[in-house]
């Protein structure tokens, strides 16, 4: 069901405008190249509009927030709204300190988000206002686990609505909500935390699906969510094979992307629908 | 007889001056270390003159630009000029927003390039004011076939004569040309487009070996894309024996240019010189 | 007797904050992975404080350096020290421009640092106020060589003395040196001077080492240093079995810190403590 997002990607290209973090940029450019989309990277408030005029979906990425392009965000997401573009939201480290947090919140206030993934503290933090992010990573207080499990999905529901952004919570186990519904998904590998940006790569990958889907941003955010928890696990095997480590496993994670067909997905994804 | 510009490198080790996009900067910096050169990266306007004075040769690229490199561009730019450094635009995106192609139109009024590398949308827009660059990627409207290859080549050695820049060209067929003479190459493989940075990548490898044989910028530029594009050929088997996807081949493929030797260049170039 | 310095950064797996370049900040990220530890990079005015005081030690590189920065570097070094968290420097590139030194020594009088890593030139930039930058490698009049050894070991301790920081000297042969000993190593390979970062990735890797082992940053600067070697010698192997070039080899590199035990570590480490 879900691997017909994947050959929407491959057969529209759709082009991603990105704003950013410096550290995992270039990862994120290659697989969006990998999952057959475009990338184009772009953050002064000189060229955003335009730049998010001519793309069809708009990834907003806050880690290494600055004060350069902060206004840049916003006038890229009011364009983007303006046009009817879809918009994600990764909000690297919301609860890391108040100017990721209160950046995050404003962008909620002012830009209407097709979706929003992030780790379950960032969420929270958002959400409540109280999360115990460390870092850029979940805290292990906030965990989602088979006993908290339909605890978050409610919660993910409840934001869901009160954002109209399907609200996508991702970490060893990965829930999709909107306002009715959850995917519960069990795809993915403990060694995709042993490399920077699977989360920035996966909420870029993520834009890609729903810019060429955006009638069922739902399904294909949950798309996208499975196709790179089935390369996470691909990809540990390729390691373990060679004996290699992080980085290589890295690089493997997005030659996973590029080969993954639509059958791999369909038949890869580990989900439940509640 | 290109061989001979890849030793240059080698055997002069130039120092470059990088004022370039951070979505590709690792990639630059490490292919020129492959190919025989040292990377500085510096863009601030406060120390880009007394870096680019301690280098061969400044490499300028306008991806990812803002307001406060821009100046830098300026400042680094006349002052190579000023002692005689070769000096390389690379137009990313130029067309793709006002910002970046009158950025690129003014470096072109103020400084004087050795050459100009991009894609043909990009030069285009350059030298007519009007191409239609889809995002970073060429448009295929505006692709050079074999139809329109001898038209191509006229614009080429036109918009060289009015810049004084040996004008490159890159995609399935490359174009090299000065006011009297061009390069037609035929290396490469398509796989290149599917990673981020080749084009940046060939355009730093590009600084190096004009800086390193400045007596014959025409050729010396010939030689580098030559040498990129046997590598994309060569890194696409490795890509094809290993199973692998589009991260792998972006290593594969630097690797390629650490082992190129000149031999392997005066053998694969597949040139006509018209 | 190094191997239980690696054992403390994986059993405490601190979280670094890094203000570093664009050049080579995934890299660096990837490595802080690798050996165990967490990485955030954050560089704006508005936060750094308060990501410093959630992290457990601080890294800053001046590589790439720029105007807004150049505050946080000292916003947060002060706030470091005011925790007593540990705070580690790499002069990447003083001595290659004003801006550079100036702010590397402007940095030594206002903040403490635990540890300074950078290669002969930087080094002595800082400490005499003359070397011999070749951009951001080290220049051949300074190598240290078996003759120069015990000046250069003398000049460290001097260095140690004046700053109360261990000084690491890295190239060939690497020197640590406190107050009254030095550790003189001989891991690495000539490799590592083929990709960007080897410099950026070691200062990152040590300032987990020392924020894991904080009562002897002596020792665990130079476990780190051996960790490096050793892992740049073992990547090299990868590399020749894989015919592969300079890219893989950044790959192996960080893989092998990965794979790293303190068994290794213990075994590997060719030093002599003087």
């Amino acid at each position: 069901m879900l691997g017909k997002y994947l050959e929407a990607v491959r057969g529209k290209g759709p082009l991603i405008h990105n704003i950013t973090n410096y550290v995992t940029v270039n990862d994120c450019a290659n697989i969006l190249l990998a999952c057959g989309a475009s990338p184009i990277m772009s953050d002064d408030c000189g060229e955003v509009e335009e730049i998010t005029a001519i793309c069809g979906g708009l990834n907003i990425n806050i880690g290494t927030l600055n004060k350069d392009t902060i206004p840049s965000m916003f006038l890229a997401g009011k364009k983007a709204n303006e046009l009817g573009h879809v918009v994600i939201l990764d909000p690297v480290g919301a609860g890391a300190s108040a100017l990721r947090t209160e950046t995050a919140k404003r962008l909620l206030d002012e830009i209407e988000f097709s979706a929003i993934r992030g780790n379950i503290s960032e969420i929270k933090t958002l959400a409540l206002g109280a999360g115990s992010t460390k870092g850029v990573d979940a805290d292990v207080a906030d965990a989602v686990t088979e006993e908290t499990l339909a605890n978050v999905i409610a919660f993910a529901q409840d934001f869901s609505k009160t954002t109209g952004a399907v609200i996508a919570i991702t970490g060893a186990i990965d829930i999709v909500a909107n306002g009715e519904r959850a995917f519960v998904i069990r795809n993915g590998h403990p060694m995709m935390a042993r490399i920077t940006g699977s989360g920035c790569m996966l909420t870029a990958m993520t834009a890609a699906y729903i810019t060429a889907s955006p009638e069922n941003v739902f399904e294909a955010t949950a798309a996208s969510i499975c196709a790179m928890g089935i390369c996470g696990e691909k990809a540990f095997e390729t390691m373990e094979q060679n004996k290699a480590g992080n980085s290589s496993y890295r690089n493997y994670l997005i030659d996973e992307i590029y080969k993954l067909t639509a059958k791999d997905l369909d038949e890869g994804a580990k989900y439940m629908l509640v």
